[in-house]
């Protein structure tokens, strides 16, 4: 597999799974193999994983679970191209495409009512919050500039069947937005679990899932932590990353 | 102190205090302790404690804080003569009162725009859940029966002042409509605690703070663990206790 300038492979530590990223850009963290975690996929099940990037979160998933059929979307080409190659890398694109496209018109790249799953790690912080990064492929990910909550939840909506299932990772401030936009849009919220960088530390990530047309029976399921000292992963978090 | 059949004197274990609790009826749990724990009351602040029983949270917060000025709002006049007599007990009675009275109505009872701090421990279940107890006393502080997350929560963000804080106790299953109901009567949230019974068990309480009129910028803080083992609290609840 050929490199480009700055590209580095990556073991993922699971099943000879590798992922190519760019060392100067967006490079996966906890947050992707947590929702990789989360999202659950049964056998034979589509799954359109939104905000792709790398591809990592779908990349993880097939690597947990062998069974689903995957889509990521992208809106940079460039991440699109270097997605693909990973996914050839890995000699999975019998079950796995990366499509360049917007995530904010979802619902007219894809069929509505399609996909069983979808998974989403969107850009975490409002356009008017926090410094932009310098580096627009970095900022894009990190900010909502291509995409808002709304944009993420309402074409999830139309694009699950019904009972179809959205998972989630963000940020515990967006919560009371994410709850409004998930009753809006229809997709019940069935499963949260809070994250936190220490037992003793303010939570600083959330997954989130929901089922669209589902009953409103939201659980708080037990919380994650990450470090049991520093630079030292919980034996929780350790088997996450084995699993 | 004269009781009635079925009374007895429970200690509170600090600074002496005591409450009158009716054996068959509804007696303190968790809950109360951790809501007068995670609320928050400043020298000279006067709060409002609705559907406050035996007057157990403004009791524990008056014997934790000892510097405000407290209410009590209860409908049913049996618990309202009882709560006054642990009022007297303590001999609090210079600074805190319980009054009969309907939550629904709160509003028209008390002065607009007049308190502190609003605490509230209402009851969990809606109407057309769970079975409802067949003790009407029972069942009123367990069911949403006289009053809903509504009433609750409109009546609160009318006695709040601008900038005046909401702290309330209730089930994870609850969190999408409180936040919901939150942001229609412009109490902003603002922390929220996860308490779980056990530390891979899902969640069975929320506590969670509000400010009128404030900013949207919640913070979810470290959860908090009930037990280590059966029967065997944890240290962080043990301190809750003890404090």
């Amino acid at each position: 597999m050929e490199l480009r300038e700055n590209e580095r492979i990556d073991d993922l530590s699971r099943r000879g799974y590798q992922i190519i990223q760019n060392k100067t850009r967006f490079c996966f963290g906890v947050d992707a193999v947590l929702l990789a975690w989360f999202s659950k996929v049964n056998e034979g099940e589509n799954v359109l994983d939104l905000c792709t990037g790398t591809g990592i979160v779908p990349i993880l998933m097939d690597a947990r679970y062998d069974r689903g059929d995957y889509t990521g979307l992208e809106i940079s080409s460039e991440m699109v191209e270097m997605a693909n190659r990973s996914v050839l890398l890995n000699q999975i694109e019998d079950h796995m495409k990366i499509i360049e496209g917007d995530v904010c018109k979802a619902s007219e790249i894809f069929k509505k009512s399609s996909f069983d799953v979808i998974t989403v790690n969107p850009p975490y912080m409002a356009v008017h919050h926090g410094l932009q990064n310098p580096d627009y492929l970095k900022a894009i990910a990190r900010h909502e500039i291509l995409c808002t909550l709304d944009d993420v939840i309402r074409e999830s909506a139309m694009l699950l069947r019904p009972s179809g299932r959205f998972y989630m990772v963000h940020r515990p401030v967006r919560i009371p937005a994410i709850l409004e936009k998930m009753k809006e849009y229809k997709i019940a919220p069935s499963r949260m679990i809070l994250v936190h960088p220490y037992e003793d530390k303010d939570a600083t990530m959330v997954l989130i899932s929901g089922t669209k047309n589902g009953k409103d029976l939201l659980k708080v399921e037990a919380p994650i932590v990450i470090y049991s000292a520093p630079n030292v992963r919980t034996e929780k978090v350790e088997e996450i990353y084995r699993e």
